[in-house]
């Protein structure tokens, strides 16, 4: 069964991994890039890596980003002389950006080169950028304007927000690439992912809408909200600060029109009614997934229900 | 005392350091830069850096080259990428690659990208770039020709040496910084470094020879060459390969008219007489230096010398 992943962060990165578990090479994973940015001269692409060395079997899973068992001593020096350090680079993953940047300035589109790093790591699902063209999320805050990494990581998510744009977005196109896996999977799955900045941005890309909406097959998400929480803080926060209740059928109500199926916790199972009711089909399980055999077995679920 | 010094290689570190223990900041370091070259998008400056990282009492002194301590990470990624891994970069050396590279492409010259790096370390001398223009030695060998870090790192000095030139030298010109150091010196000393390859790129920046020459103080150099082996190896094998005796007497010879005094090593003291006829006095000691003892030593003896 060909399957299309859309997805960003740990939660997006996780449920990849058990896709590709069940139907490896056939797997194709679109990520969001709204997260992109420059250090140190080279362009990091952070949710973009957590998806690779998931993928690869390499991610620290205990701080959900990076490479396991890194080391930080090109950090340290960095420090030593004085330079930007808030974003902790390790020592291995330097390389992934190293050779990103010098793929894409030898004239490779970003997808090409993440096509290419993935392999060279093993990984057998395709990983597609969500576009060639650079596109810079914008948060606005009680602090003001800050580029996401800047929220993010270095001010660990503390501001309160109130907005956000996709800086580019205008320019984005969806790839080659993206829609031959659109027109060709047999289902569509919406990993859990934060539906402001992990997914939004991937939907926002021109073409990506309608490429979904024209597929004729299961499209379904999962939520990234279960009973009120979210595994990285930060989305349900989001809810909060943008006046929403951060809940499963809030996300639904969110994913209008992209999706016909949710997969929800059955921590939350008192609100599949209102999600029937915004004319979707519901499935109930657990979905909060830690381990790889956790992610292997939902991801498992979902490719049963739709086959 | 105010001293100028140039030189090139783990020789010309080791007096360079010698001469900071006994006149600290009243050092400047005249430093080749015909070695430097581009690796994964990154500019990288290895005699510039060896003598930054001796001075900084920071550098492997077991390998000749890079930080000591350092890790190897971020290359073992770099060849799982499959990417280029023939020259060796240190986790903690990359840091200064990184910040140099970015540095130069803010628009800051090599001269006071080095000074800054230099000083973020606690290094007291000034270390001085000989040109702020890019300068690539090329050797034409038995192999072909080769840029020098392909023939010095990749290849281990092995293809035998037909002839050099350096790339980019006739827009290479003396910079102000290094105006003022040759200008103010009480004494310029001339580093045990190899003549062809580490010195003559610095002499040959325009502008240089006749302010060493111009000087009205002492211009004293010191032999790579002891009992006719050098002890980087390299250097014996170049004199060798371009037909010459590799000897102190040689040494002397190549600088003539840019030094007037030399010193020599007690195993070559019967070479004495012959540099005598050059026009140049002679001090003999031991300058086979290996220890920081050893180096501080030696420069003493200089700075009496010329006192």
């Amino acid at each position: 069964m060909k399957l299309t992943a859309l997805g960003s962060g740990v939660g997006g990165a996780g449920l990849a991994d058990g896709l590709q578990r069940v139907v490896g090479e056939n797997l194709a994973v679109i990520v969001n890039t709204g997260d992109n940015f420059d250090l140190h001269g080279l362009r990091l692409a952070p949710d973009l890596d957590t998806v690779m060395y998931t993928l690869a079997d390499i991610a620290n899973s205990e701080t959900g980003s990076g490479i396991a068992g890194d080391t930080f001593n090109n950090l340290d020096m960095i420090s030593r002389y004085g330079g930007e350090d808030w974003f902790r680079i390790g020592d291995r993953e330097l390389a992934t950006h190293l050779l990103r940047t010098q793929l894409l300035k030898g004239g490779s589109t970003l997808t090409r080169t993440t096509l290419s790093l993935a392999q060279s790591l093993g990984v057998r699902a395709r990983i597609l950028p969500m576009a060639n063209e650079p596109v810079a999320t914008i948060v606005n805050t009680n602090a003001g304007e800050l580029a996401f990494q800047e929220y993010f990581v270095h001010r660990r998510w503390q501001p309160i927000l109130k907005s956000y744009r996709f800086y580019g977005i205008d320019k984005a196109r969806v790839t080659p690439e993206i829609t031959a896996a659109l027109q060709t999977a047999q289902a569509i799955i919406f990993c859990p992912s934060n539906p402001f900045v992990g997914v939004e941005p991937i939907l926002s890309v021109k073409g990506m809408r309608d490429l979904i909406k024209q597929a004729r097959v299961p499209r379904i998400a999962v939520s990234p909200i279960i009973g009120g929480e979210s595994l990285d803080g930060v989305t349900a926060k989001m809810f909060k600060e943008l006046g929403m209740e951060p809940s499963a059928f809030q996300v639904a109500r969110l994913l209008r029109g992209a999706i016909d199926r949710f997969v929800l916790d059955r921590l939350d199972e008192a609100q599949a009614p209102l999600i029937k009711d915004l004319g979707m089909r519901v499935w109930v399980t657990d979905t909060l997934v830690r381990t790889q055999a956790d992610r292997e077995r939902l991801a498992r679920e979902i490719v049963e229900w739709v086959s």
